[in-house]
């Protein structure tokens, strides 16, 4: 049975294929957050005293599908918020807690629209709309080669993983 | 106007007062999450390689209350989940991402039931209920003292102090 999402929670593009930006992401579901997470060769700023914090959702049908499922509906859109880190502030001493956001990025599956089902958008503070970033970005390699589950990197999900290892659908990455 | 909860999403309790673990708290509204918090003076744990992280949720009626008033309506709950950090792992080589829960507390406001309007809980895996946290306890007066808006930490919740601020019900903390 294919499940049609509803339309509020698939993506909408403008005319000439921006992506409108998802204002409610913050009312969706909460998959994880990672602090400094560095893939690959060490940069620079994996040693940063305030490295930043990521934060990832996902549309809330697209997440009950893959929790019956164990994998990713069309019209899924998953956003990274990124978020700078404070360790000092209010009563806190030490560790790190979340401050203002850097960066928006959202992982769309749109099988009609692209050519590997999946893209990636980037949006900047103050547009409300976003080009694709280009399918030679290094995302998109990325996330095919080493994301867990259909290019998503599951892996990092805490309470996805014991789903899609029940759903046969978790590739060892 | 007050604004009563839907029933769904206010505390249950036991016949002996116990509460009930609300389990479907990973589908409420995120606020953020902390990476080896630490309040007032420095604990040993506080300079660990892998410290814990924390994950704060709220019910979704709540939170969309907080966002028109800037503070919480009766039968609030805000869970705190605390998971283990993991730094190496699949392709990641530096900082953190979250691995399995290792704590679960709600903090519920309940003003007919709590003498200081708000209590704790703190639920063990296993079991479904758990019994309130005595009034006696440290999260008590440290949550009175130092939350920034009606006994909670809205002051590391990032989207929500300008909410507070425009409001004027954020305290400085």
């Amino acid at each position: 049975m294919t499940t049609i999402l509803a339309a509020a929670e698939a993506p909408r593009y403008t005319a000439d294929g921006r992506m409108i930006r998802p204002d409610d992401y913050r009312e969706w579901v909460f998959l994880s957050s990672g602090l400094g997470m560095t893939y690959g060769p060490l940069k620079a700023e994996a040693g940063a005293a305030n490295p930043p914090f990521d934060n990832v959702f996902v549309t809330r049908q697209a997440y009950r599908e893959f929790m019956r499922t164990g994998t990713w509906p069309d019209k899924t859109m998953l956003m990274l918020e990124v978020r700078g880190s404070i360790s000092k502030g209010s009563i806190n001493q030490s560790g790190h807690f979340q401050g203002e956001r850097l960066g928006l990025e959202v992982h769309v599956k749109d099988e009609g629209r692209f050519p590997g089902k999946w893209g990636f958008f980037g949006f900047r503070d103050g547009e409300n709309a976003a080009k694709a970033i280009p399918a030679s970005a290094s995302c998109y390699p990325c996330h095919a080669e080493h994301g867990a589950v259909d290019t998503t990197f599951v892996q990092f999900y805490p309470t996805l993983i014991d789903v899609a290892k029940s759903k046969g659908t978790l590739q060892a990455k």
